[in-house]
């Protein structure tokens, strides 16, 4: 079978199980959850096997250390992956929730209850361990799912599936509902992107190119997740002590993951007390700074940050500093150059907090804390596929919620308008 | 300046000017409504001059006669539009509104809380009064909007939009916030759909061939609306009484509306007994019957329906008919052929009602009630942009809510993670 048939057979299968899967009570699927959980202990052995082929051909490949890193699994990394699923066994059910109601003059009482969005179509890259989180995730909500992962994984990610599909289906859930699209070819995601229809939405998570490129060409509606140019500005007469916590903690706690902090903004009645101490700390944990004209009179041994690293995500050991007059400059710049992720302000002041958060367009904007809490445990949704930074659906982490849609059901008594 | 450029400029002015509407308090923009309900009336009678000239126009091409009906205004529809806006005006504002909030065990705060989208395309088709209705939603939601109509109303639309968008400037409302796309050229849609960075999203309103061509191409999301092949089914053992005054009226109080009723499915019990007075009824009201070959056995002067008919949104005084053998076989049908929007069972059974509720796949799914109800001022919203037929973000009536997406707010005294 060529590609194309061989997805869009597997989506129409998708469709089918999930009218069956949509509709399922909460104990069979919680069930289902720790069975998928225990088959990956029990056979973590083949897993690994098919994981060290993994890596040996992206080791021949020549491909860079932390993305080895990504790709590796162990004993550890499958049991966290088994508790994932036990965990999210454990979180409430969202399906069949009422959101709203109301009884209408005429007498129809109209009820909107959560329901599952439907098919979903997963693209990820190179860490197998998406392959549980977001079947779990799917699966507990009540959606089938179509899963994409990265080519360089591709042995893990389909045995961690078929363990997982096998599980699922002797546990109760319909045949059919965890799809693993096994192949390596690049037009496998070409194929998902036209699958209006049979899939809901496609959920990418991984590079900009990766994103930015379904973006454009889907047909099927798209949430954009994980771009994080965020921000963290410390205000006139903030506190120095907690603003340098904040900015070492938001920069480099994990400087690869979305929610780090890329610029710094400080006002320039702070920038002659807080620069050098900033530059000490984050020296000490090797990060590059790169700074407006202003910021390399002060940290003398800074780079030129130039337009285009203001408008960068670096996902590294790097960050870029510059000198604002006041709060309408910094959230200027922010509103520019952000992605609509995390943003944060160190202040002492009232009214100009409450301006920052009206004003910023983002996500999620802090007061006097770091941006790395945006993120779907930190939050206490007790999961996360994602953090959405459009505004359409879903904002921010997303949890199992956010894996929903609605209906209105509506009673009458023969009511005609 | 080209098309492109000038659509380009109009929507990074919305953009700019969204920034401020979105913070404006709730009496600014309620007293702009007012404003504007104001000049519509004020200045009724240059409307009514630009709509004999789109009027004549559209005449000399030989327009279809529903259609001219539609672009037509006279006093009548300029106040009823200057209503629409005054209703706006008295709704609640959805924005700012708190959502959820919760204090993490690190102390942290976090609240979510209604946000304008940000700037929203609006295309439409021939009614006038959709420039007035979709302004009025956007600006009372915070949003700025690019408002693009059909080009037999282009003239009608212009002097429409020219009066709104300076009564609302004059009212306090940041200028730009409402653009009009003053251009005829349906490539201006084309240069609409690759705004992404600048618009938020589209929402299409109009035929299907406009919808799926904004859904195929578009790069900014989409929100379908409208597209309804609307079933009623109606079950063994049902009030046939109550059945037929809910057939006749989701089939025959306004045909061509999204939410009329294209099929009719019958239980093989209740056929004989219920299809003669079902074909008389509907025989009175001069609607086409279509019939699968039972029904045609039954109502002889039935036409055979071809599968063509199942998937058909005829918007027509034309009714397809076929009889099932139980309920499953009715959702079977139903979920196949249905384009998501309004499904309802006539049944006194609770069992096979909840069923029916909770396995068939629309925005809205009733018992014992007229598909009709399917609307934003049916439903309570005071208002409607549209009936989402989509899963994401929003999902049957869109009325304010609808046009407002999220953002977490989150208070901290230092925390680093």
């Amino acid at each position: 079978m060529n590609l194309h048939d061989m997805i869009y057979e597997q989506a129409k299968e998708a469709k089918a199980a999930s009218r069956r899967l949509g509709v399922l009570p909460s104990p069979i699927k919680n069930k289902a959850l720790e069975a998928m959980a225990y088959a990956l202990e029990e056979r973590a052995s083949v897993i690994l096997t098919a994981n060290k082929e993994d890596l040996e051909a992206a080791r021949k490949k020549g491909t860079k250390r932390s993305f080895l890193d990504r790709l590796m699994l162990d004993e550890n990394r499958i049991h966290a992956m088994a508790d994932g699923l036990r965990q999210t066994a454990a979180l409430p059910d969202p399906i069949g929730e009422g959101e709203w109601e109301t009884v209408r003059p005429n007498g129809i009482e109209i009820r909107r209850v959560k329901v599952p969005i439907g098919v979903i179509g997963m693209v990820y890259e190179a860490r197998p361990n998406v392959t549980a989180d977001a079947a779990a995730l799917c699966l507990k909500s009540g959606n089938a799912v179509l899963l994409r992962g990265g080519s360089e994984a591709l042995r893990s990610n389909r045995v961690i599936s078929s363990l997982l599909a096998k599980a699922a289906y002797e546990a109760g859930i319909p045949e059919g509902a965890l799809q693993f699209i096994d192949s390596d070819d690049r037009e496998a995601v070409g194929e998902m992107m036209r699958l209006k229809g049979l899939l809901d939405v496609i959920i990418p998570r991984g590079g900009a190119g990766l994103i930015q490129r379904i973006v454009k060409e889907s047909q099927v509606p798209v949430i954009e997740t994980g771009a994080g140019i965020c921000h963290t500005f410390v205000d006139e007469g903030a506190d120095l002590d907690m603003a340098l916590q904040i900015a070492v903690n938001a920069k480099t706690s994990r400087p690869s993951v979305c929610n780090a902090m890329e610029t710094l903004l400080v006002h320039e009645k702070e920038a002659e007390a807080f620069l050098p101490k900033l530059a000490e700390a984050m020296r000490e944990k090797k990060v590059e700074l790169r700074g407006c004209e202003r910021t390399c009179e002060i940290i003398t041994d800074a780079e030129k940050a130039t337009e285009e690293d203001w408008a960068t995500e670096y996902d590294d050991l790097i960050l870029s500093i510059r000198v604002v007059k006041d709060i309408d400059e910094a959230i200027e710049h922010i509103n520019r150059y952000n992605t609509g992720h995390s943003e944060s302000i160190v202040t002492c002041d009232l009214q100009r907090a409450h301006r920052f958060q009206q004003e910023i367009d983002a996500a999620a904007v802090y007061v006097n804390a770091s941006t790395r809490f945006t993120d779907g445990f930190e939050f206490g949704f007790g999961a996360e596929i994602g953090i959405s930074t459009q505004k359409l659906h879903a904002r921010g982490p997303m949890g199992l919620n956010e894996l929903t849609s609605t209906k209105y059901l509506i009673y009458g008594e023969g009511q005609i308008r």
